[in-house]
């Protein structure tokens, strides 16, 4: 039943299945095709910022050699490093490292790593999180990489602070400056003027390409090659992936997957399909899903529409979610995303199959005696679907052959590709987030931020009057 | 800005400042009253599954000092516990207890832990998981806790057959014999029938509690007293939430936060809200997240009806959901969970504050110098309720003093009540999960169950038809 070529594919039967499709695919994939050739053209909106078109035929490998030296000096002297990123600056190259890298790499990194150990910061303002993370990096030798493009975003910009701090204390200044690299603007912003005055080693961003489209870039390049991921295979997926999607004359339904889907995504949000569920089925991929979620919502999310982002993992929230999959509002879609050969996903680990064995119980579960987890879950895949289909809800099913650097980047590039054209279709500008900044700027005005001390005192007057209408427990504990 | 008393509460000033609530509130919250009775006279829709309602005054302490000897037996001889279950049979207590422990529990127990660390396992199909699992196992000395009403659901079932065999290797059958734990009904079912076969210890599943509302029955307590939380703690928690939740007097939106939010996420979901996103501020709280996910998506999720719940964590998510949740679709609301002393959270480490530090770095960061991470988290909450209000996306805020056993064990018997008074207002039935059927039933049809044969042949043909509508990418790999 599955891929028996290693392809990327997408079925959409268990759309048909259950929703009048056809009848609007052919007008919908001509206006695709159309925004297909502004975005090859750059004459659609903002295309001053799709750089990540051509990255990585044009730069990719110039970012490399001058990434070489850097990732051996890192991997000489740290067995752990801590990216600091928020957003776009983390979620591409977190996704890849957690697909690729065995759970518990920290854990036993002598057994199950070997490279240095990834570790996440920058990307929150929780003490809990801070506290922990501080505590944990006194058992290893870590160096820190800070990515962001200016430098001005809260918090990584504090996480630095006291992160640069402890290697300060730690090595001491001299030693802590040479375990610290950047991956900034190249021109221009306060991180790079830091880098100047501190003597960081750092690497580019492209202007041209804006935080969710780059983790081919250096920003996502360079912490997987530090942890020792493939990257130029990762690369030739992209390229694979470019090649296939932006090939001028491959414009069917059948040979071009991210037109598909645009396709449908935008047939369904136009029914009343508003939000959309991704359903990876292993909790490696979950920082996928979160990628998925950030490129797909910041794209779409404007003038009040767009598809709502939301994600599920299989079969673990079927015994959560499944009950509203089945019969709960019908305004929602699935993207599945399945693996063909899912021992793929356990890298790291001595990869076994894992077939179910005679353990002495009678537990009725000997219709599957020696069968493989693997087939099981299979058969779990193609009885969700169905069902979910019987319950009218459209299931769309991305299948890529291997978790690997290959098809991480094959599938990835897809999703960039078919976001942008199904957005200029919407006529939506694909590459913008003004409304991120909304909360910033209030936030700044609280904290006292200078070039924010006009709002201040509205801001405060408005944040007093929160919790006037208030329902408060009875109970009370000290 | 913050609750001065030790109280849980909810603010809805950010949904009255950009939806009418007020002229709803009234003759909903009447409505609420009347569910409330019901639910309290065991008079409303499947009553004999509202044993969750008295389990903690009744039945509770019964069962600590019968788990009292079993949690000292696993202490005496685990360093590590595999908790098997899905859905209402793990959810719960792994919230509790990733809420509580440290995050690199498992790295360094003897000093972030000190207690038997919990792994997880029978909640998914994916081969990865399992191995890297069994890996793991492999530098700690564990026992299994197998947690099922039934003992036939597929996941658990096989990740138990699975690590009882790696058991029976490692030790021994006898040995193994006594390593091996169920929390499962107390009078049939193929669990029971193992334990007494087998001579496995075991602790009951009432029979008129559900699995999403059975966290503080054995099946959650068993868990976190192994792990060293204080359950009685928890129990206090739940306790004095019951008695305000459901005291008959206290009936008004000021002083019943539950009947406040079962009206208010009512009245939403009639005016075409149908998406709710609980919002939590800290990763530690993400299990708490997929909890709540289960509890009102398996409640409320029937009949083509019911609002979709789904999750964010923030600040992170601001750099990748903000953007919709500013300028999206206007049809979903955000639940945010913040907590006022943020520190709690960073239970396990060494709990200290986090002030920003002169890090030497000229990075325009000056305006925050000495300033507690805690504070700014605040401000950054304040801000963005804010903004979201002003974007016209309706924002309740629900706050607890603390991260503790009593607090959380608060919070969530007052969603159990408010999950279950909302749903009795519309006429739905929240103690059943028919929908999760489906799937299984389908998958039972292809794995060969015998009970299921006669569907095979049927099930078969109709998934050979997927994958007839397919977009295959051109590019091929080997």
């Amino acid at each position: 039943m599955l891929n028996s070529n290693k392809n990327l594919s997408l079925d959409w039967t268990k759309v048909h299945d259950c929703f009048p499709i056809e009848k609007h695919l052919q007008e919908e994939l001509n206006s695709i095709i159309q925004a297909k050739r502004s975005l090859l053209e750059k004459s659609g909106p903002n295309a001053a910022m799709t750089g990540w078109l051509n990255y990585v035929d044009e730069h990719a490998q110039t970012i490399l050699s001058q990434m070489a030296p850097l990732v051996k000096d890192i991997q000489s002297h740290s067995d752990a490093v801590v990216i600091i990123g928020i957003g776009g600056s983390y979620l591409g190259a977190r996704a890849i490292y957690d697909s690729l890298t065995h759970s518990y790499a920290s854990l036993k990194p002598e057994l199950f790593h070997k490279k240095p150990i990834l570790f996440w910061a920058g990307h929150h303002l929780s003490t809990d999180e801070l506290v922990e993370l501080l505590d944990v990096l006194d058992h290893f030798t870590p160096s820190l990489v800070v990515i962001s493009k200016s430098g001005n975003t809260t918090e990584p910009a504090l996480s630095f602070r006291l992160l640069k701090k402890y290697l300060d204390e730690r090595f001491g200044a001299e030693e802590a400056r040479h375990r610290i690299f950047a991956v900034t603007d190249s021109n221009k912003g306060t991180l790079l003027k830091l880098c100047k005055e501190n003597g960081y080693a750092h690497l580019p961003i492209p202007d041209d390409i804006g935080g969710r489209y780059s983790v081919f870039t250096a920003v996502g390049l360079f912490p997987l090659a530090i942890a020792g991921i493939d990257v130029q295979e990762l690369l030739k997926g992209v390229y694979a992936a470019k090649e296939d999607c932006a090939s001028p004359k491959n414009n069917s339904l059948e040979t071009n997957p991210a037109l598909c889907y645009a396709a449908i995504r935008n047939i369904l949000y136009r029914n009343q399909f508003k939000t959309e569920v991704f359903c990876a089925w292993s909790q490696k991929l979950r920082n996928l899903s979160e990628w998925w979620k950030q490129l797909f919502g910041e794209s779409d999310g404007k003038e009040h529409s767009g598809i709502f982002p939301s994600s599920a993992i299989f079969t673990t929230d079927l015994h959560s979610l499944g009950q509203y999959f089945q019969d709960g509002e019908r305004n929602f879609f699935a993207t599945h995303l399945r693996v063909q050969d899912e021992y793929s996903l356990a890298q790291g680990s001595i990869k076994r199959k894992l077939s179910i064995p005679d353990a002495q119980l009678n537990d009725n579960f000997d219709f599957v005696l020696q069968k493989d987890l693997s087939d099981i879950q299979h058969d779990a895949q193609n009885g969700t679907f169905l069902a979910h289909c019987d319950g009218k809800l459209p299931t769309l099913v991305w299948e890529i052959p291997e978790i690997n650097p290959f098809w991480l980047g094959y599938f990835m590039f897809t999703q960039f590709f078919s976001c942008a054209v199904g957005a200029y279709v919407r006529g939506i500008n694909p590459f913008d987030q003004n409304g991120v900044e909304e909360y910033k700027n209030n936030m700044y005005a609280l904290l006292g931020k200078p070039e924010f001390s006009h709002k201040a005192s509205q801001i405060k007057k408005r944040i007093q009057t929160n919790q006037r209408l208030k329902s408060v427990g009875i109970t009370s504990k000290n």
